[in-house]
Formats: C-alpha cells, sequence, structure tokens
C-alpha cells in the first residue's frame, strides 16, 4: 500500500424529503446565489422545494448551466455573483451544475478571467462557501473537489481542482423523473470511476479491491432494476449512493489510479458532444483490450469477482471480462461503438493529432501516448 | 435505506514514516499536552520521532493512562491541562490513550468533574482541538467522535461522544512490536465493529453490505499472515486500514445498527478485567446463536459471503457460520469460552443483576434484556 493522505470534510445529508433541511444548513445572514441547469428543476418539484426551504433567506438565481459547463456560459454566473456580492452559492441540478458552481466559487474573489484557474489552479486563492442539492448521481462532484470544465472557443475540456461542498443534500426521489438514458449514463460513468482507481495492480490493497468491487458489484445488480423502475425508492437510493462513493476517495486509498479512459474520454466528448458516460462505455473494453497484457491480474480479478468469470486460461478469463464489461454496457442501453454514434475515423485522426502534439502520456503509467490513444480509438 | 447524515472530517495520514509530518500539522504557537501510555512509546522508538517533529513547539507530557480508560487517571490529565493552558492535545498510542484524550479535551475547558460528561454528553461545551498517532489498530477511535470511559469507583464503563481528531497519523511499522496477544484481540475488535454495523437486515444497503463484507473478507486473508508475520508491512497495512474503516462511519450510512455484544463485552470487561477484544471473541459467537431466528437470513449472506458457506439446510448454514466465526477466532490465538479464562457463573449472575435493576433493552431492536443476555453469557 503506498501512503496516502485522506480528508472529505463534505456534509452528506442523504434521503426522502430532505430538501428541507436547506433552511438550518445555510446560515440566515448569507447572500445566496442559487445556480441552476436547463430547467427541469422547475418540472421536478425541486425548485419549489428549495424555494419554499429558502424562503427566508436572502438569494439570487442564476439559470442555464449546460451539460459539460462551459467557462462562457459560467462567466455570466461570476458576474452576476460578484455584482450581487454573493457570500454563499448553492447548486441545484447533476455533476455539471455543481461542477460549474466549483469554479463560480473559485473565481467571484478571483480578479482574473474564470479559464486561468482551470489552466493553473495554483491561481486559486479565497473560495465562496458552496453546497449541493445533487439530483443525478453519476459524476461524485457532490462529496468531491474536482470539476471538468469545457471552453467552446478552444474546444478544451479540463479537470480541475478546488475544494469540496459544505454539503450535499441526496434525495433519490429527484431522480424519478430523470430521461432513462442519462440514468444510464450515470450508470456507466460511475462503473468506470470506479475502475479507474482499480484496474492497476494486484495486491496493492486488498480492502480498496474489496470496495471497488463492492460497488461494481451493487452496480451489476440495481442496473437492470433501476432499468425496469426508475421510481423504486431502494435501487435509486442504492445507485445514488454508489455514484457518490465511486468518487469520494473512499476506494483510492492508497493505491495508484489510471484515468486513461477518462483522459481519452474528455476529448472525444469535447471534439463530438457525445454525452461523457456514453462515451465511457465504449473506451473502457477498447482500453482494457489495448492494455491487456499490462493489466492482465487485475483484469483477471475483476472478472473473477464481479462477473464470476472462473474457467478457462488466462486469455480467455480476459477476453470474457472485457465481454462481460460491454455486455453491462449494452444491457444498460447504451451504445457500444463509435459507428453506432456516426463519429468518423476523420475524427479520431484529427484529434489523436492534437493529443500528439500536446504529448499527452495518460495512464497510471504514464505510458498511453497518443499512438495507443489511437489503437483504442480505432477499436471503438 | 434509511435516510442518514454522513460527515468525517478527520484529516487521516497514513504510512511508513509519517510522524515527522507532525510540525506542520500542529500549528507553531499552540501548547500541546501529548497524553501518552504505559511507556511502550519509548521501547518502540515513536517517543523519540514524535520529540523530533515537536522540537520547535511548546509541549507537556502527561503519562499513564491504561487499558480501559479510568476516569480517575484522566482527572490528573485535566488538571495538568487546566493548569498548563494547553490550547491542542496530541494522543500517542493506541486506543484506550486516545478515547481518554477525548474527555480530558472535552474537561479541561469544562467547570464540573470530567465524569459528568460521560453521564451526559449534553453537558460538552468547547473542546480542545486534538489529534493522534495512533499505534494499536483495534478501536477506531482515531476516526470516530466516540470513546469508552471506566470509572473504577462505580465499577462502570460507558461510551461518549464528542467530537472527531483535527488528523490522526499512522504508521504500520510502530505495530511492530505490539504483543501478539494485542494484536490478535485488535483483529478480533475490528471484524466485531464491522459486524455489528452488518448482522442487521438483509437488503437495507447492498453497498453497505459489500463494505462491511470486504472488511471481514480482508481481515480473513491478513490475520493468518500477520501471527505468522507481525513486520510484514503490506499486511499490517491492510489490517490498519480496516481497524480504521470498521469504525469511522464508511460502513454504516442508512443502516442500522446492532451492538449488543460490545454492550456485553463491556460489562463483562468492567466486571472483570478482561481485555475488550478478547471478551467480544467469545461473546459475539453466542449472541449470534442466541438471536439466531432474528437474524437468521444476514448470518446466512454473511456466511456465504465471508466464509464460503453455500450448502446444507438454513440451520446447518447457520451453525456452520457460527462455528467458522468461532473457528476464526480460536485461529488468532484466543479463547473461545469463559471457562477458559476461569470467569465463573457467580460473576455473570452479579453482572446480570446489575443489568436488570438498570432495565438494559440492547442491540437494533431493544430487545436483548438482562434476561436474553444471561442466555447469551451462560452460553460462553
Amino acid at each position: 500500500m503506498n501512503n496516502f493522505i485522506f480528508q472529505n470534510p463534505t456534509k452528506l445529508i442523504f434521503g426522502q424529503d430532505t430538501i428541507s433541511q436547506l433552511s438550518k444548513e445555510i446560515p440566515q445572514d448569507k447572500k445566496i446565489l442559487i445556480v441552476f441547469g436547463g430547467g427541469s428543476a422547475k418540472s421536478n418539484g425541486v425548485y419549489a422545494q428549495v424555494a419554499e426551504a429558502l424562503k427566508d433567506h436572502n438569494t439570487v438565481e442564476f439559470w442555464g448551466v449546460e451539460p459539460n459547463p462551459k467557462v462562457e456560459t459560467l462567466r455570466e454566473a461570476v458576474a452576476l455573483g460578484k455584482l450581487e456580492s454573493v457570500d454563499f452559492i448553492l447548486s441545484v441540478g447533476g455533476g455539471s451544475v455543481l461542477d460549474g458552481t466549483k469554479l463560480i466559487a473559485a473565481s467571484i474573489p478571483y480578479a482574473g478571467d474564470a479559464w486561468e484557474l482551470v489552466l493553473d489552479s495554483s491561481k486559486i486563492g479565497e473560495i465562496v462557501p458552496f453546497a449541493s442539492i445533487m439530483t443525478l448521481p453519476a459524476t461524485g462532484s457532490e462529496m468531491n473537489s474536482g470539476a471538468v470544465i469545457s471552453n467552446l472557443e478552444t474546444n478544451e475540456k479540463y479537470a480541475f481542482y478546488s475544494t469540496f461542498p459544505q454539503f450535499s443534500i441526496l434525495d433519490p426521489k429527484t431522480t424519478y423523473s430523470l430521461p432513462a438514458f442519462q440514468v444510464a449514463c450515470g450508470v456507466a460513468d460511475t462503473f468506470v470511476h470506479t475502475i479507474e482507481q482499480y484496474l492497476i495492480e494486484t495486491d496493492c490493497s486488498p480492502l480498496m479491491d474489496r470496495w471497488a468491487e463492492g460497488i461494481m458489484l451493487t452496480l451489476k445488480e440495481v442496473a437492470p432494476k433501476i432499468k425496469a423502475d426508475q421510481t423504486d425508492y431502494a435501487q435509486m437510493s442504492n445507485y445514488m449512493l454508489c455514484a457518490t462513493m465511486a468518487l469520494n476517495g473512499f476506494t483510492a486509498m492508497g493505491v495508484a489510479q489510471d484515468w486513461a479512459t477518462h483522459m481519452i474520454g474528455h476529448e472525444v466528448t469535447a471534439f463530438t458532444g457525445v454525452t461523457h458516460g456514453q462515451t465511457l462505455a465504449i473506451i473502457l473494453p477498447a482500453t482494457m483490450t489495448v492494455l491487456r497484457e499490462q493489466k492482465g491480474d487485475k483484469i483477471i480479478q475483476y472478472g473473477e469477482r464481479v462477473w464470476n468469470i472462473v474457467e478457462g486460461s488466462r486469455d480467455e478469463k480476459i477476453d470474457a471480462t472485457i465481454e462481460a464489461t460491454k455486455r453491462f454496457f449494452g444491457s444498460l442501453g447504451l451504445a457500444t461503438s463509435f459507428s453506432e454514434l456516426k463519429i468518423e475515423r476523420s475524427t479520431i485522426d484529427e484529434l489523436v493529432e492534437r493529443l500528439a502534439s500536446r504529448g499527452v502520456a495518460f495512464g497510471d503509467k504514464a505510458n498511453v501516448s497518443a499512438d495507443i490513444v489511437k489503437e483504442i480509438l480505432y477499436m471503438c
């Protein structure tokens, strides 16, 4: 096990009818900027619950943070926050709204432009305290310090790290009305978050391995049930808890991490606009295939413990495990190849060229160069 | 899944040669009370590392917190802390030293007597910030807000809750010189902590079930290896991480908890002085046996997933699972019955009489009355 430092101060408030707790979680004297997405908060009833809970607070609303939040939009929220001198920010929506909020929170006290903070987090100084009502289980943003921000102008999409939400309220009932495709993408995203922190070496941390496998086993059990009935409270709760636990550091103590699939996925999404979780579902099996020698032992452990694949030669087990992974993503209702999404080879070539010019080296061993990315993407 | 609130702010600093990080974790202007146990910190080299790390800090030492820390001893530390006007406390040792530190931290700013805070935690006001160097993996005290304190005069032993350590430093190398019996008791304690938060209903939270099973499976794998070689860094790390994760709330989200075995165990330890982990190892199988109807479904799930017990009738599976649990504790080198420890039936009778007069009702269903405790203890 590697040496590590773990700390996660976010207060997680989980369960039905918990949005009303907002009123006591945010001090009465705060001026609150409430950040929303495209409007689903009004149709699913969350807006009304938030408005009721904060009816005695001083609030100002910003609407319109889009999926894969764009710095162009967030600059408007930053301007509003500065103008109104807000000293608390509440994100209401999914991971994109919260990711955007993290950049807004760091940018309001900053004199320069928000994109500078994405490119260089050492410039982050004071951060306006923020919290979230999380209504789309997927990114884990509700209990971590990371965010992913896009820049339309430069066609770029990068991760950046600021600080943790003070609290996050998760009411599984708010997820009932999500589009099924969003839920499927969220399950895929959660699965891939878990495996990025797992598919490295065997025996680095047997406990973290068990916990990562625990998330994947739970997703495997839960996914068909929520596909059949998205208003099954118990199962949506199970899924929502998995999504939070998959990216809050709880399975990352003392272990190496990979993230090659995510890094490639971000590039593909930035280039093509394909939803993040859908992109990952296609790329992960290809990454496993291309890196099958390097990751073979762990793929076999994963196959055995998550998919009960115990028979056959080493190569047969690896093949069967990759196939089971692909089949799982297919069972969610997601596409399993770029051709289904009409992504052309020329797009891939352009993307790879750009990565080559940046000299990328993804993965835990920093050996996933632009050439390897090309191999992976051609396989998709 | 039940509604829940989870928050754990402790910073966990884990790995070899991490004690030196003390100097930057505690602000230079603090007056530090360093609390020690009986002297092993000097023989295992931890004292020298702490002294080196804090050589530029202002410190005062208190020695002598004993196993099952006694309020009589802690009062002396409180008096010293008040006299010296300390504003930070560092616990160096095992769970008993840290548990004692939690009461000291709450009692220094309190005008009354420390035992009042154990009896009524609503009296806790300001708490002196504290942290730990944890050198005995067992109680999980390094990442939770609980403590267990004994009172010699009244022969009582109670849990109390204050706040979390600011940080805890865990260097697995500091455990190499622990007596083998202490390590065995620590493994048993960790195992029972886990199962107290697990052996309730099936299907309340499949993810929390997997994580609890993950700790128990890891302990099962690790225990024989550390029994064979207590200086195996990887295995002592695995065990140490399990001990912390077994009682920091990470497996308790949204699930009911039992704690009957612990409540009974505390009484037995208070009466007989038998080490906590040893007591639990004897009581747990008896609790499972007496409550086999109520807990049958979960016992079967636990038996299947942790001990691979998949054949036989319902009763046979339950029997085999209880037997496997008992065998595991025996394999650690612990006694598995009171008779081995020469605990008399008259002692049990006296203890049960006392519980009856208090009208106890232990367990998640509050149905473990003094009569049921008697049945459990007679079986031990």
